[in-house]
């Protein structure tokens, strides 16, 4: 690919000659760890949505804060836009270089720098990938909670604020995350807290820079809080013919205060996908997965309570174990439920929606979900980490299908004035990126977006840093 | 006072004739919710701080979030600084009108909006006091936990970031706080975030807003996470030779994800102002208070295993229970501490200290602490929020005694130092305020602290509000 042909209507970015410099000057500071390569240029034009790709002029591979620095300083020097990029797995085109310039693949930085048993935190390097830091902590009986299904890099998901099936015990990114070393637009070096467990000094950076898709500049270190392996683990499984009914029970499970370290739900259809899948004979309604975790006593007596609770509420057929070959039976159908639903249109490929409500309209939301779903004709199978009222429609979509596509546009943009009509959020995980600016703009209004906006001129004056996401300027 | 009195040397307020015709305009407005009363005036130039009180020209007591626009809108016209004011319980200065101009008492926005038993959340308008919230939550068994010992608005510990006993457990307020409405410097009213649960929807504004002690905007209304009323509540408490072996036991329990609510330490010094002054007889030794919330069956269990591990680090006299009387008097050294502190030297008063570091390095913390007090010859009994690895030094002075208020000044810049050098924070939770702008720029850097100064710049481009506070501009 020729830059030449990159034409970028953006006056305040360089074009052609004068960005060609830039990238040369790069390419001279960074050697090998620069590439113009067909391959590699075009592995990163996109995340695993269907916003459309665009190619970088050039990608270059970090392999310190310090080259993190560099780069960002010679793009700003030469105005170049520069987009972070972790392993893109992101959902809303957050790391589609929409005005080319520089991507920058941190999946270099992969170290766990520090460790701390006692303080139970440590410190990684940006690009390390969740399942691997995961493999190194449980050495030390360590684990970090949030799982947001992908095998992300850890940076991508601080940058994205990312959360999952364990967020309604352990919580989110934003309430893991101690402190981040980040490289600014300016190229300064600057870390946004410290250690300490708590504090009250000056502006909060950490929760600044968390969610800021890099829009604000690059995350190249991150300190995480951590837990112990619990002692026990109990899982359980628990069918509903009524949805409002199993919503209700998670309602009252949450208000006693029972330690529930998962709650997801499956939808009648969802089972449905899982059964003809794997062969399974799940009974085909609304179904609850839950874990529980502690000491075997208190483990024990939490399954028991919620039993009780979902079983009032209607639920039939409970299940719980505290073996790990039967939890992982129990399981079995929540792991294998986006394969699973994948599968049911071959060479089909999956749209899914993020939309978060509060816990008491979760039960409309999905009941009118489900009515839009069948009036459309479309295939969307409801899966939801129900504590949190955040649930996700996997909708098969034959990307070919223009009129498909575009009936799943509109089906998502009427889900979204649904949720924000119920006091909800356009995303509960996966961020705005490029996919969800006039949504964010509806969620909290002119004047919010506004200082938004005036935060990132402040910082980012050139809009150098990932542009065109979140809050694209005009 | 008379306004013509009023001297600022920062040229970018409004003085003499100008300003008056601003506070005159805002006196037109609000009738009789401004006063210029020689005691109205005199109670909001100060908080419990031994910061330099200094009178604010006007204070208007604000009745809605328009009422608090249009204070801001005039301010803005008039170039008057304006400084939010809860009940003046905050202890570094914050509310203290250092350039003048209009202190704005929230205390009349005191009504519970909106409560959801179902969603375990609630909308407070920003001057409701913490107990009269928990008055009215105790009806729908229901509470917030974060507990900052005073009995200070909501608003005002959104602002400072407050937190407290039960933050091991529940969170600080940073944690807690779901959304707020805040008024921006130029009178535009915002939400801050959505009720949903979890979010990645763009900047975390309301994390922002949380903590910036009123530099960048009033904050008007809060909407707070709840929880239910445990079913029950176990407390013990455990004595320690060695102040390494209490942390090193409260480190073990963490480790083991037992689920303590409070976990809090009183010194030997401090246990020995309870013993003088309810004539209490406990033995003098560093004390542990612990707390633990849930169902019948799991609190005591948490309490056994709790108490297993302490014994096994020396702990002795380990004690617990569930009743409610008893548990009042095995907590009672904890509640008469910080009194029984202040009578240990009759007409003194009390400067309170508040860094945290890692819980690894608290016990080292503490015990370099030990040794300066008691080469200072200073009478400073610690109480800590050990399971966070923040406490307090709570330094009995006599303020006018110029020469043990410098000791104290020293000691205090001594105990900042030791705890930077250790990745802790110079304020686990009072906050900035006046009192720590220099140790936050050591404790963050100049770059960050530039950064800070950046996002105040760009959202309060005239530094009217809170002006001299976190950040002082120069």
């Amino acid at each position: 690919m020729s830059t030449t042909t990159q034409v970028d209507t953006w006056s305040r970015y360089s074009i052609g000659d004068q960005r060609e410099a830039g990238l040369r000057e790069i390419e001279q500071r960074f050697g090998s760890q620069a590439s113009r390569s067909k391959d590699v240029i075009a592995q990163h034009s996109h995340d695993e949505s269907f916003h459309d790709p665009k190619q970088p002029d050039l990608v270059v591979f970090a392999e310190s804060t310090k080259d993190v620095s560099d780069c960002v300083k010679i793009c700003a020097n030469h105005r170049i836009p520069l987009v972070p990029f972790g392993v893109g797995t992101s959902l809303e085109g957050h790391v589609n270089p929409v005005h080319g310039g520089v991507s920058l693949d941190m999946s270099r930085m992969n170290r766990l720098l520090r460790l701390s048993t006692e303080d139970l935190d440590c410190t990684v390097e940006a690009g390390i990938l969740r399942k691997q830091l995961a493999k190194e902590l449980v050495a030390h009986g360590l684990f970090f909670p949030v799982d947001p299904g992908a095998d992300a890099t850890i940076g991508g998901m601080a940058a994205t604020g990312a959360s999952g099936t364990t967020t309604v015990k352990y919580g989110a990114m934003r309430e893991l995350v101690l402190s981040m070393c980040v490289v600014l637009p300016n190229g300064e070096i600057i870390q946004t807290g410290r250690r300490a467990r708590k504090t009250a000094a000056g502006y909060d950076l950490t929760h600044l820079f968390l969610g800021s898709e890099g829009t604000l500049g690059v995350i190249t270190e991150v300190t995480l809080r951590l837990f112990g392996i619990p002692e026990a683990t109990a899982a359980a499984t628990v069918q509903f013919d009524d949805l409002h009914e199993a919503v209700n029970a998670v309602i009252a499970i949450i208000q006693l205060g029972v330690g529930v370290a998962r709650i997801e739900l499956l939808d009648e259809a969802a089972v449905r996908a899982v059964n003809a899948y794997s062969g399974s004979t799940l009974p085909e309604k609304n179904m609850l997965l839950l874990e529980f975790h502690g000491t075997e006593t208190v483990v024990k007596h939490d399954a028991e309570v919620a039993g009780g609770i979902l079983s009032q509420f209607g639920g039939t057929s409970f299940t719980s174990t505290t073996d790990q070959a039967e939890r992982t039976a129990l399981w079995r159908a929540r792991h294998e439920a986006a394969w699973a639903i994948r599968a049911q249109r071959p060479g089909a490929q999956i749209f899914v929606t993020d939309v978060c409500v509060p816990i008491s309209r979760l039960a409309d939301c999905i009941s009118e979900t489900h009515y839009d779903i069948a009036e459309q004709g479309l295939l969307g199978p409801i899966i939801g980490h129900v504590g949190d009222g955040n649930f996700h429609v996997i909708v098969v979509v034959t990307p070919e299908d223009a009129d498909e596509m575009h009936r799943v546009e509109k089906f998502n943009e009427r889900l979204v004035t649904r949720a924000l009509s119920m006091g909800g959020t356009c995303t509960g995980e996966h961020g705005v990126g490029l996919g969800k600016i006039p949504y964010l703009l509806r969620e909290v209004g002119e004047e919010a977006v506004s200082v938004m906006r005036t935060i990132k001129r402040a910082i980012d004056p050139n809009d150098l840093m990932n542009p065109g996401k979140i809050i694209a300027e005009s």
